[in-house]
Parts: C-alpha cells; sequence; structure tokens
C-alpha cells in the first residue's frame, strides 16, 4: 500500500552483461560493498542501506502494491491476456481441484506430487500445441531452468537471443556454470545465430530464444531460425509464455503461427506458461517424448521441486478448453491489440503495430513514466510502467496488454485516459 | 501409469562436484555425446537414446506415477507433515480464494500480482516465526535462488554444507557465475565452517545451509553456526523447508527450537516452504526488514516470475492459523516419528532416532531398496525410497515420514508392512 511507483520487469536486463559476468573470476572479482558496521561486532547486511540509497538515487525503487478485491481499476497491465483467469469454469474447476485433491500436491511429482489431473493436462496441452509430449512444473521459471540445464551440459555451445527473458539468462548461466559455452546473437537476427553456431563448432550445439518478446511484444523471426536450427543440426529451445493462447490459429502458438514444417519440429522443445493466457500457475515443457522422459530423470528444476498445486492444473486445464472451445479468443485478442496501437498512434504516441497482444508506448525518461502510469491509475486504468534495467534497449515505455475480453467502451476508455494523460 | 522403480530425489547430489562444476572452462570440458544421427541430417536430440540406456542400465530409471482420487494407500512418503493439505479449513480457503481473485495472479508481484492475500500471509508468517518480514515466492527453489543469489554478489565468499539441497545448491551455482567464490564444509560442522569462513577473507562472507536435511531429517548444529557467524560477522542463510510446522514450539520452525538470542537474528535469513507442513504451494523468505526490501528490488525469481495463486496463498494462511490454533500438531508429529523409529528400530531394521519428521531406513543396495519400496506399495503403504545419486552419502534407503494425523492403528500397520516385506 505504499505509493511508491510500480515498475516490471519481465526481461533480461542487460544479457551480455549478465551472462559474461560468469566468466568473472571470483578472485580478479570487485570486491563487496563494506559489511561492516560502525562499531564492535561486524553487521552481515549493513551494505543493504546503501544500496537502497543508491537505488533510490537511481530512481530505480520498487514496490509491491497489493490489489484489494473488487478494485475498480480496468486491467491493461496483467498477462491474463484471454480473460480467463476470473472465468467461471476455470475458477470453479480450480476451486474444485483444492477441495478433492488437497490444497497442494505433497511432494516432488517423482515421489507423492503427481496427480492422475496433471497427466490429463500434459496430455491436453501436447495435444494442442502439436507435440508429442509435455511436463508440467510449478512455473515458467523452472521449466526454462529445467529445460536448458537438462539438454545442455558440460561442452555443449548455446546460442542465446540478446533480449531473452531473465529466467532463460539464468538458465544458461548455470548451463555455462557446468561447463557450456554461451554465445548471445542480435535480437531476432536468424542470421546473426548462425554465424555465433559457426564460431564455436560443438557436438551439441542449441539455440534459445523467446518466441514473443515480453516487453515489446515483438516475435522472433521463427521460420529463419528453425531453417537454421534445421539445417546445422542444431536443438531449438524456445520460451512461448506469450505466444500460447495468443498467437497461432486459434491461439496455439507459435510453432503453429510461424507454420514451422513437421520436418523441423523434432529438434525444437518449447515452454509455455499455465499463468498468462491459461490464467493459473506453473510452466509447461512442450516438446519430443525422449526429450520429456530425459527431463522426468534428470531435470533438476522438475525432480527436486514439490509439484504444480492441483487447483492450478486444473484451472489451466479448463482455460485449455475453453479456449478450445472459443478459438476466437485469440482472434479478438489480436484484434484488440491492433485497435489500441491503431489508436495510441492516431493521438502522435510512440507505438508499433503489434505482433501479439503487447502494446508498449514509448515514454521520454523513467521518471516521465512512472507518472505517466501513476496519472493513468488514478484515471481508473492500470498499465505497467517498465525501466531500465527491466528493458533491453533502456528506454522506458508503458506497457500495455490487451484482453480478449475487454470491449468496444473500455478500449475507448482506455485510449482517453492514456492520451490525455501523456507527458507534456 | 508405469510400473517402473518410484525414487526421489530431495537433496543435493554430489554436492562438492555440482558446486566444482562450475570451475570447468567451456574450451577446456568434455565433449559432449554425439548429435549426429546415422545418415543425412544431425539429429539434434540424439544422444538422448543413449543417455537414457545408460541410465536404464545403472537402475537409475525414474518416472511419475500419477495418483488418482481416493486412493487406497497410506501415505508415507509425502511432506504434508501436519496433515493439513486436505484439511478442510485448509481446502475451503484455497477454493474460496480461487473463486474470489481468479485461478492465478496474472503477472509480477511488481506489476499486478500481488494482492492483499499475499502481505496477509507474509504478515502472519513473519510474526509466527519470529521475524520483521516475509516475502512469498511461488517455490521454495525459487526462494532459496532468490535469497542466495541478491544476497551474495561478485567478491562475496559463500560456505555451503556439503550436503545442501540441490536448490540451495543451484543458488550457488548461480552466485559463483556472478563471481561469487563457493567453499563447502562437512556435513552439519561449525567447526568446518568458521575453518571455511577463514580460509578467504572477503569483506561480505554468508554460511549457507539447510536446518532440517531431507533425505534423512537431522539437524544442523544450528546454535554453533549462528555463533560463528554471529562472531565473524557472516550472514547466516538457512533453508528452513523441514523445519517450519515440525520442529520448535508450536512449530515455528528451527530458529525457535535451536533458542537462537535475539542479538544474532539481524544476520539471519530464512526460506521456509509452504508446500509441506503447511499444505499448499510457494516459498517464502523470512528475515530482517531491510532484506526483505532489497529482495523486492533485486532478486531476479521474485522480480521476473508470476506471484504465487491466490489459492495456494489462501491455503497457507489458513494452515499456519489451524497450526497456531493447535499447536500441539507438531509435537505430536515428531511423537509419532518417534515412535515409528522405534518400532522399526526393534525389527532390527537400520534407523537412527528422528530429529524432526523423517525415518530414515537403510537398505542393502538400491535394487533391494526399490524392491521392498514396492512390496511397501503392494501392501497398502506408500513409501518414499531414495537412490544415488539423490543420497549425499550414496546409500540407499526407503524414506518415512511421519505426519501429525496418523493414529495408533496406522503406526502399526506402517511397522507390520515395512518389517514384513524387508530385504531378505
Amino acid at each position: 500500500m505504499t505509493t511508491d511507483p510500480q515498475d516490471d520487469a519481465s526481461t533480461a536486463s542487460k544479457a551480455s552483461n549478465v551472462v559474461e559476468a560468469s566468466n568473472v573470476s571470483a578472485d580478479a572479482g570487485p570486491t563487496a560493498a563494506s559489511g561492516r558496521g560502525g562499531a564492535g561486532r561486524a553487521d552481515p547486511f549493513g551494505w543493504l542501506d546503501g544500496a537502497a540509497r543508491a537505488r533510490a538515487e537511481a530512481g530505480l525503487t520498487r514496490r509491491t502494491r497489493p490489489r484489494v478485491p473488487d478494485e475498480d481499476l480496468l486491467d491493461m497491465a496483467g498477462n491474463d491476456y484471454l480473460g480467463l483467469t476470473r472465468h467461471p469454469e476455470v475458477t470453479g474447476a480450480a476451486a474444485d481441484a483444492a477441495r478433492r485433491w488437497g490444497a497442494g500436491s505433497t511432494g516432488s511429482r517423482l515421489v507423492t506430487g503427481d496427480t492422475a489431473l496433471h497427466g490429463e493436462l500434459e496430455a491436453e496441452l501436447a495435444a494442442f500445441y502439436g507435440t508429442e509430449a509435455a511436463l508440467v512444473f510449478s512455473s515458467g521459471y523452472a521449466a526454462n531452468l529445467g529445460m536448458v540445464t537438462a539438454l545442455a551440459g558440460a561442452g555443449a555451445h548455446l546460442v542465446c537471443d540478446r533480449y531473452n527473458h531473465a529466467s532463460l539468462i539464468d538458465a544458461t548461466r548455470l548451463a555455462k556454470a557446468a561447463g557450456a559455452r554461451v554465445s548471445l546473437f542480435d535480437h531476432a537476427d536468424a542470421g546473426a545465430a548462425l554465424a555465433a553456431l559457426g564460431a564455436h563448432p560443438a557436438e551439441r550445439r542449441l539455440v534459445v530464444s523467446d518466441t514473443v518478446f515480453s516487453v515489446d511484444g515483438d516475435l522472433t523471426d521463427l521460420p529463419a531460425l528453425a531453417r537454421v536450427c534445421a539445417e546445422e543440426g542444431a536443438a531449438l529451445l524456445l520460451d512461448d509464455a506469450h505466444g500460447l493462447g495468443v498467437v497461432g490459429d486459434g491461439g496455439r502458438g507459435a510453432l503453429g503461427a510461424a507454420r514451422i514444417p513437421a520436418a523441423e519440429r523434432g529438434g525444437i522443445v518449447v515452454t509455455a506458461t499455465l499463468s498468462k493466457a491459461l490464467g493459473a500457475q506453473g510452466g509447461a515443457v512442450l516438446g519430443p517424448q525422449r526429450v520429456i522422459r530425459h527431463l522426468v530423470e534428470t531435470a533438476r528444476t522438475f525432480i527436486f521441486d514439490t509439484g504444480l498445486a492441483p487447483a492450478a492444473v486444473a484451472g489451466a486445464l479448463a482455460a485449455l478448453r475453453v479456449l478450445r472451445a472459443e478459438p476466437e479468443r485469440a482472434a479478438r485478442l489480436r484484434e484488440t491489440a491492433r485497435r489500441l496501437a491503431a489508436g495510441l498512434g492516431e493521438l502522435g504516441l510512440d507505438v508499433h503495430a503489434p505482433d501479439a497482444a503487447v502494446v508498449s508506448v514509448g515514454a521520454p525518461s523513467p521518471d516521465a513514466a512512472v507518472a505517466w502510469a501513476r496519472r493513468c491509475r488514478e484515471a481508473g486504468v492500470r498499465v505497467g510502467c517498465f525501466r531500465p534495467p527491466s528493458v533491453p534497449d533502456g528506454r522506458s515505455r508503458l506497457r500495455l496488454t490487451a484482453r480478449a475480453d475487454l470491449d468496444e467502451v473500455e478500449v475507448k476508455r482506455v485510449l482517453d485516459v492514456v492520451g490525455s494523460t501523456r507527458p507534456t
């Protein structure tokens, strides 16, 4: 309940620095801030006060801002793209599962944490997405860590888009710690990926990329990337967190949208999230059966984590069924995003035609973005506000997310509020 | 639904190898298994088949085994220590929250994923545990990654128990990738931790340990470890996943059980899980206010992850309230563990007096452990079966978990079944 600026971070800040930092030797590295208190016994957390001051002086303070029930804000910041989080079939299925199976799964899925419900969701997700198999994790973050670390290994060469999501970057760091080599390529540039693959021959090579990048909602060049990987015999690991339910026929995701031929799919593994278009919580890896089996047996974030709670599994499953029954939701969502972007463009704001559900609006400075988002909120519309270091290009912006359940009146209200509160 | 051996993994396999592997340079590292198919286009996942064969030949195949609703197995393998996962107040609260707030939280807690419910749980958790503040993550794994990486940093020196949980090891690897130095000390040996601290002077030093180790349920020497840290001005980062709700007065956890003086608590940060004694899903970091604030602003697994689903938050909160109202549950749980261990000891089995809720029973070999667990299951009792590499000492065992809601008849049944199915 603070009035501090709200700010998000859905992507990889300074991807190159972050990954390259793993080259820094502990011995040669910079000295940690002093932990000595003023007098007497050392204060192990004394350095935190200085770090907090430094963030405040840089205007980069972040605070949670709890929602209250039935708040009267029009949400244009969340990732509930299809409007299914509060759909009665979704919440009803979640509630029933909590009562039937319990509030938790009670253990690792290799011990007691697996239920018939998990298997049902995995089978329907794989069928919907068009892969042989699927495996549910407790979050998309955990799915990315598991996918990348289990499939890389010592001597592997990982070739990563420079703007990848933070969870893919952490996954890459873990793979590097286990002896993999990591190269970065220019954002969404399949030719650069090809060049990076060629620069370091390795028996096991993997290209790693988001499909829809979370800050701007732009797409990678998936057809070109898939072709490069197929020709080079490299695996392609994709994060479709912002693609499932959003792009492709009936929201079938990025592989479908890019019309990747079946011959190229055997080398592709995709993560998806259950917490965005599917309105619940958790993540999943989708891919060939032998990859999924390998993850069950070796992915540390699968083996050593508690299974996803039954309520989240059931909620995501119900949402998937709603989407299958009402495939027009995905098209409506994309159309709403286009209308929002067009309307904001007519107001002279800095927007691009959206590839997916995200509409990014440039702001002149971090402070201006924060103030703009606050004015929107005061006018009844919640928008995302992204500042460095959460934006890969260092440019602050508002981030608006379209939803399939927005009506004409609401779209008009968003345009009015964002336009009338713009920085002068 | 396979008949393959079931097996878990709740701890750090080969901690030293795992952490030291981050010293391996990618260039000097071993070559990844060949990815070339027999002819024509390379098969990027061809190596997986060989890896699967190797695991099968070593007897280390793992499979999920989905539970069905209302199965007729007595569960001695899950981590629902207090018997709260299916408690009507817990499942009712989870179900109500799904209906009231939605099936998911819709975003990062810094954007839209924070609700008043999250704050309520954090305030009550901190008050119960005796810390200034708490912060809820989507899993205990994420909490450990967030805590360690946000508090270490370049130039820090992390001193870690050799048997730490896999999630702490992954956290340590990430910290090392960011420039921290990592040392391991002999399991539960505070003197060895002191020596390790002294071996590499650094301004920022952190000791990292489980409180209750998950495979055997044994305790670290927390009073000695806390004293070492206080005297050295080192931070102490603890994972109390198997301690909260289990040890200490009314299940208040390891800090309370060890009677750590207030003067030493300012340098201590603890993670807990909402998915074991509290019967739901998620994790939390508990500690000084300035540490929690630092995590909100810098912990990547907090900033870049979707907030915990409202149903899980509400379930954990309801479970905490049940525990506060019925503090005798924790003592009953520990007494049940002692009775189980004593009974198994009287049968001549290889057990130790338990420190917490876990009763570990030695088995002569991995195959014998798998077969024993299968015979138990066929006789109606589900027990955990831990084999390498999920056991830090390489010894296979059954792992039984006591529950507060086991009655005399059930305890007797467990003793009968485990005893009568023992390897001959």
